[in-house]
């Protein structure tokens, strides 16, 4: 496949109304392929095996799951049953419970015969919506990012995993402002870190040579020397949750690189949409912080001296393994989270002005 | 070869005074062979391919390399060739300057034909002092670490790199604690970081499953939330060089585990021989830092399904890639460096402390 064939959604509702369309997220940089999901089960395996993966798509993509066990069975216990079964794929991402109470609240009101219908048409709501956000959060980031920008040298800004649009369904999240100042014409490059243990930062840099934005991949190890010795002009991440108080749960190794933009004095800022922000959560101490399984450290892909994906054991099977998938930033470190509707302060007042209607949520 | 059977020293002085055996670096922890070297070229290869490498195994290795140089002439010029050519190997650690300087020094100022026996015999000499040291090292790091053992749970030990007895000649320098510690009943659990690009977390595992050491291996980005969540008593790292201030070069990475150590409150401990405090250096800013080849990120070593040494490419070979194989972590981050001598804090006052005869270096 030309890489200027690859679609940039990630995700397409087929117009039949009977099943989606996915990029297989395992499989790349290696290699593009999409799969076609038409069952409740498909669609929480492909979450929960990180066929999609990132807040927002996750969230998208168990809202289609949904909506095809509607397809099959629209009566409560199905509805229950599907709503369990998605909402167990995987702990961290809120925007996940954020779409499936979203669903199941239009759904719950509705008869059983005008279910499969309406959970379709919501989905794709939820997909639309998505999109839009993530334009926004880009224009915000950017107006953000502006005043960053060098006469003489590029503006290098450093994420941290995929949050780009691959982790959404359009535009992405901490890479949406990144591509808005490239197309605005302004000089930047991106510092990507490989993202270990799962490596997705060679998704970033896959995005990221598609569109032209000019990069270089590190190990995550360099974050530190490269912020203390001033060569990052701004740490903009993602999100898998935001709690109430400012609190924000990433990709493993996100905190960090907090810590060391803040040793720097560089603004470390957090991008993501109202669907990552959990009003219901006190702090990041209730946030729930997903432990995956040690193969994803003892075992590496790529592709073998033939080209074609393969994988190598870099550990023993029986070789002790920890492997958390999160970890929490203090609000204390993050300077500014940017959403659709403008930047704020990571705290309870800042996430209240921008979301009046969720003062009172607890 | 039974695991059983293999030495816990590096290298090896063969009885001929001809050549030295090593063990490659580069095969383990999938493949454990050894290769005999008995030229200049050889020795300099090694050190700068890293089938040796950590800073006190590379001061040993620089010398016995010198040795054999002068073996085969030991003309002044020979001399200042070999200095020269093994001088340029590593640029991070200063135990390669130093054991060339002592070297260059003995052999100065002998008569040519005396050369190359005293050059084998100092280089035997710095070798064992290297041992005894580390061994000291090992005693000095268990008395700070005791107080810090629990009746009810293992001591947990954080790590970066390797700075094991693979790193030195025999019982490494921050691993050497840790093994006196097992070896006096200590019960002591080990986070082995990964060490991305080049994985000597991996070195770090295997050593410890031959001493059996309990230890869990995590992926680099893990490091912060394991030790904001209260589960890290110790952090110990090794050093490629100290400045006379206190700043530490180590592995990469190594700055961001201080970070995390100094906001959780865990000490972060620097152990080191002597012949890795730079005195001549003033700060960590003085400190050459070693850009390697961006391939190191590129291609990920492991073991094919047949069980057979292979590699895989995780990035294209144009993908822009920074590989700084070094960081500084500023003195005020450390809360102790353990020597030979002893503790001493990071600091000009506590190093002239412990090596009083030092205090008039610049």
């Amino acid at each position: 496949m030309n890489i200027n064939d690859i679609p940039t959604r990630t995700l397409r509702a087929e117009p039949s109304g009977n099943a989606i369309e996915i990029i297989d997220q395992t499989a790349l940089p290696h290699l593009y392929r999409t799969l076609r999901i038409d069952t409740l089960a498909g669609a929480a395996h492909a979450i929960r095996a990180m066929q999609v993966r990132g807040a927002p798509l996750i969230g998208v993509t168990a809202a289609y799951g949904l909506a095809l066990a509607m397809q099959n069975d629209a009566s409560e216990a199905a509805l229950d049953a599907a709503l369990q079964c998605l909402g167990a794929t995987r702990p961290t991402a809120v925007n996940l419970a954020w779409s499936l109470a979203r669903m199941q609240s239009r759904l719950q009101a509705l008869p059983r015969e005008q279910r499969a219908q309406a959970a379709w048409t919501e989905a794709g709501t939820i997909a639309e919506e998505d999109v839009a956000q993530c334009r926004r959060i880009g224009e915000h980031g950017l107006a953000r990012l502006r005043p960053l920008a060098k006469s003489s040298a590029p503006m290098n800004v450093m994420t941290h995993c995929n949050a780009g649009w691959l982790a959404t369904v359009d535009h992405g999240t901490a890479l949406a402002p990144v591509y808005a100042a490239f197309d605005a014409g302004i000089d930047i490059h991106v510092w990507v870190s490989e993202t270990r243990p799962r490596n997705q930062g060679l998704l970033t840099a896959w995005e990221l040579r598609q569109h032209g934005v000019p990069h270089t991949v590190i190990a995550d190890n360099a974050a530190g020397i490269l912020l203390a010795t001033h060569q990052v002009d701004a740490v903009i991440v993602g999100a898998d949750r935001i709690a109430a108080n400012g609190d924000v749960a990433n990709k493993v190794g996100t905190y960090l690189k907090a810590l060391a933009a803040r040793e720097a004095g560089v603004p470390f800022w957090v991008a993501a949409p109202r669907s990552t922000i959990d009003f219901a959560c006190r702090d990041g101490q209730a946030i729930p912080i997903e432990a995956r399984d040690g193969d994803e450290l003892r075992v590496v892909g790529g592709l073998s001296e033939a080209g074609v994906p393969a994988t190598i054991r870099q550990l023993p099977a029986d070789e002790a393994v920890g492997n958390p998938a999160f970890d929490v930033t203090p609000a204390r470190f993050v300077d500014a989270i940017v959403t659709e509707r403008g930047c704020c302060a990571a705290s309870r007042e800042g996430l209240t002005s921008l979301y009046p209607e969720c003062s009172h949520a607890r």
